[in-house]
């Protein structure tokens, strides 16, 4: 299988505290963890849902991606993010395909994963994260 | 647990031949499955990710919701749906945290399920679907 599941659903919201307790209602489970990776000047916050998980991102600077599509599309659904066994062979993979990558390498993202993005113009719409879990032995 | 996984993520295209297409290539798999929802004005497709699916949603009339979706907001997601045992009981606990339920009685929905949808304005801009399996003894 290409994209083994699907990871988790990024969803862009202006206020993490006030939406933790929003998902926390929907899911009747709170947040497990928080984390904030500052190369993408972004607060996050998961939530589990059987296999799958819920990414609530807030922007921590004017500038960062999250803010940006706030701005222009108000809170809602940022991306899909798909489990990936290898993503070094699904960029491959998917460039031959003639989708564009956005970054054909991939960079650290939150949870422990690899990631690299497919650009919206060539999904549909949709923005599409591959993710990897990054190994232990190579921390 | 309340909701179980993400069944599917509704995705809003133009042309679902073209983007069956797309979404074959992603996927390195064709979709498995077409069916139309006269009542919702929509034809739609299905595709596999491990235990989730994706379902692209093509408007058959000028006044569907997904054609309406589309001409505001363009192709891309439009709603999350996640799987629940008891859809009744989840319509009454969402409804008692505040949720805005915009079905209270289930309707019939794609895919042999039972479904409601949260209003968006409550649950920060997600348009969120509750679907349950619709029990074989009960068709």
């Amino acid at each position: 299988m290409n994209l083994n599941k699907i990871e988790h659903i990024g969803i862009a919201v202006k206020d993490l505290e006030k939406s933790n307790q929003l998902f926390a209602s929907l899911f009747g489970a709170p947040h497990y963890k928080i984390e904030e990776v500052a190369s993408e000047g972004v607060k996050t916050s998961f939530f589990k849902s059987g296999p799958n998980k819920i990414e609530l991102l807030e922007a921590t600077k004017a500038d960062s991606p999250i803010a940006k599509f706030i701005d222009r599309k108000g809170e809602g659904i940022h991306h899909i993010a798909f489990a990936v066994d290898n993503i070094e062979a699904e960029i491959t993979r998917l460039k031959e395909e003639g989708f564009t990558v956005l970054n054909e390498t991939p960079k650290k993202g939150a949870d422990n994963k690899l990631v690299a993005f497919l650009h919206p113009k060539t999904t549909n719409g949709v923005l599409i994260e591959l993710c990897q879990e990054i190994p232990s032995d190579s921390k």
